[in-house]
């Protein structure tokens, strides 16, 4: 076999343990959080037919797509994103999966964009959905899903925005805005944080608005206030359009189910600033900021989306759905101190191997301390002592436990703690007491 | 958006949640024990360069790659194996990944075969190798894995059959057999349990061997008996073949450490027909067959492999691994009657809805019950009860809740079995008590 260069391509990246190790806890508690509310797992082939894929994620999309004739001719391309395959699924078992089907996805999807950091061309989407619903119950779910999976993350400071689409529908009709004005309009009231009114009505006036829709801009974008307030001024203002009022009424079932969940405006606040992809949201809108790390952007963002579910049955199936910045949500609980990178193993203890004649004793041991639910790696390399403390100093083991010839004549076990550097040597029958504290 | 038909690549399946969910559980406790010997989690992208792939799985597997230019005229290929990929990290990342490296990797891979039933072109491996150390130890460990894994599974009923590749060759060495009838002889001595000891020597003279060859490799496929009983037939039969002797010091080694790990013969079998891949392992190999679906074939299998990971670095690395067949130990699981396939949703209890009056009592009792560590599911959907009792049974749900007017003017709540189908209504006081029963 001729040697070739050990080499990864550009945007890719192995998941090496230091990384997966905490990476697969947070979806590990992920999962649970899912599931405690019967979300039920998928998981969708990485390559699907081109036709399956393309005319659905837009010019710039399509550039990115993995796209490929297979070994029989096939057109084909690799998974870009988890909703079209769920799209397809539906379509596909509609007879078989009974409405309001609620499922989760975790799976890596590949688009060929420019690798930037901290962006690969391929990545895990982890996706959450509600098909076939809607009720305004489903929408107060998702934020106490992201409630839930919070405290199970151990994330105290956090907060859910809320929006709705059909209440910034209602703004445009009421304001009169264009549609082509739209896009514009939206990126002047999302700069309000940070530019100020004067600064956002100045933006406005370089859109061709007049006076009059300026100032009812302005109105609303201005509403701030605890949910309840927010409701009822937008009531005031766009209570008369049609859009509008639908709009108020699903904001307003929204908070009140939350009322009943016990989640207050402190974890979920109507934003009325809160937009995301206009195209594709249909009805509310989420994004999910955590304390601390604002700056890094929402965690758990989606929204309701009733158009697209059907694309392949060419019938309209309400659905909503939520994404899960994995990715970026491993480096705001890196930020915020709730994760570590560093432990290149799950053991927390390595038992080591003296020479030959301590061997059964040390295989007996590692199996008990095991037995205790204990995560134990016994030495299997070569080298003496000295190597084997610096192997378990390498990949971050906290103890290390030494059985050599005086030990097993005195039946005791030696057990060094590397972190506090310190060092005890019990009985054996002390032992499964002694694990305890681990 | 033009209507295009839904479907899926031939060769590719969906795993829906009815498969996904006993599936998800099995990863689950493979992880759980994989890490309880200190193995790692890794993960490796499902693109590689082809130069990465292309030699290393012969001519056949080669015409299975799948293989494409990617959009920046790179020439790529899909994950094949996870062999290769471990064997590019411990090259590229020598001087971070101390050695021994234990990992684990449960990942897709790509093969255009021709599908057949149960037989896919994207499917899940489940490997774990143990790299850098030519200590028994890790053979044995892998024996230990296997017992531990099979005990989280409920599998009361397994063995694991173990050879070693230099016990063959010391066979080879001893009979005088040369390199090309190598297999020849293998597959022969490989019937001996279907076709009997008079069909094996029928076989053997179809091969150009000397009676007295034929006589010395039925003396050795004849070998029998407790492990101890066949070392020492072994010892009197090939020992005096370098490589025999050094395979059955291997061997010995292996069989004494699982002796202190208290794994009996029962669950641990030398079994001199067992030989693998003989081209690619060079000592120890195993297979692991349950009882009672011995037919499906080795879930559980792999060997010494010590001349391959170090492919990338032209030098040699001893290492040992297994390869967990998921795929295959789902269908022996179902088999036995271990796992169930049916259920569509992890919920275990659908709270109903009963009318717009009841929602908020129905969300705070499926957060109460939620609490309880229960997976609830809170219905979404549209309909009456009727429907909705139709969706708990579709789905496998197997307790409704039912809180309706008179329920909350009485502070009751309704449980349905509908595996029992049986109902009672008790106070709400009671529901704690009520769901530790479930």
């Amino acid at each position: 076999m001729a040697k070739v260069d050990a080499k990864i391509l550009k945007g890719f990246k192995d998941y090496l343990p230091e990384e997966m190790i905490p990476r697969q806890e947070i979806i590990f508690k992920v999962i649970k959080v899912f599931e405690s509310y019967g979300y039920s797992p998928l998981e969708t082939p990485a390559l699907e037919y081109a036709e399956t894929l393309v005319g659905k994620y837009g010019d710039e999309g399509e550039k990115q797509l993995y796209r490929f004739k297979d070994n029989g001719g096939r057109d084909v391309g690799l998974r870009f994103d988890l909703t079209v395959p769920l799209a397809r699924v539906v379509a596909m078992y509609q007879n078989d999966i009974p409405l309001p089907f609620k499922r989760y996805q975790i799976q890596t999807v590949y688009r060929a964009e420019k690798p930037q950091k901290g962006r690969f061309r391929e990545f895990y989407q982890c996706d959450v959905d509600c098909v076939g619903t809607s009720s305004m119950l489903a929408d107060a779910e998702y934020i106490q899903i992201a409630s839930d999976l919070f405290k199970e993350l151990g994330v105290k400071d956090y907060q859910v925005k809320i929006n709705n689409r059909k209440v910034l529908n209602g703004l445009f009709e009421y304001a009169g805005v264009k549609k082509n004005q739209v896009n514009d309009v939206f990126a002047a009231i999302d700069k309000l944080p940070k530019i100020g009114e004067a600064g956002v009505v100045e933006e406005l006036n370089k859109i061709k608005l007049s006076k009059d829709q300026v100032a009812k801009i302005m109105d609303f974008a201005k509403i701030t206030g605890k949910n309840i307030d927010i409701i009822s001024k937008l009531e005031k203002l766009i209570g008369g359009t049609e859009s509008g009022r639908q709009g108020i009424l699903e904001l307003t079932q929204v908070v009140d189910y939350l009322t009943s969940a016990k989640i207050t405006d402190k974890y979920c606040a109507i934003d009325l600033s809160i937009a995301r992809g206009l195209e594709y949201y249909t009805g509310t809108v989420y994004e999910t900021f955590i304390g601390g790390a604002e700056k890094l952007g929402s965690v758990f963002s989606g929204g309701r989306y009733d158009d697209l579910i059907g694309m392949f049955l060419n019938k309209k199936i309400p659905a909503i759905g939520y994404s899960l910045g994995l990715d970026r949500l491993f480096v705001v609980l890196q930020e915020i101190g709730l994760i570590k990178v560093g432990k290149k193993t799950p053991a927390q203890v390595l038992v080591t191997i003296f020479d030959g004649s301590t061997i059964a004793k040390a295989i007996s041991v590692a199996k008990q301390i095991r037995a205790k639910g204990i995560n134990v790696e016994l030495y299997t390399g070569d080298g003496d002592l000295g190597k084997q403390f610096k192997y378990a100093d390498k990949l971050g083991i906290p103890y290390v436990v030494v059985i050599g010839p005086d030990e097993i004549r005195d039946r005791k076990i030696t057990i060094k703690d590397l972190n506090k550097k310190t060092q005890i040597t019990i009985p054996e029958s002390q032992l499964d007491k002694e694990i305890s504290k681990f």
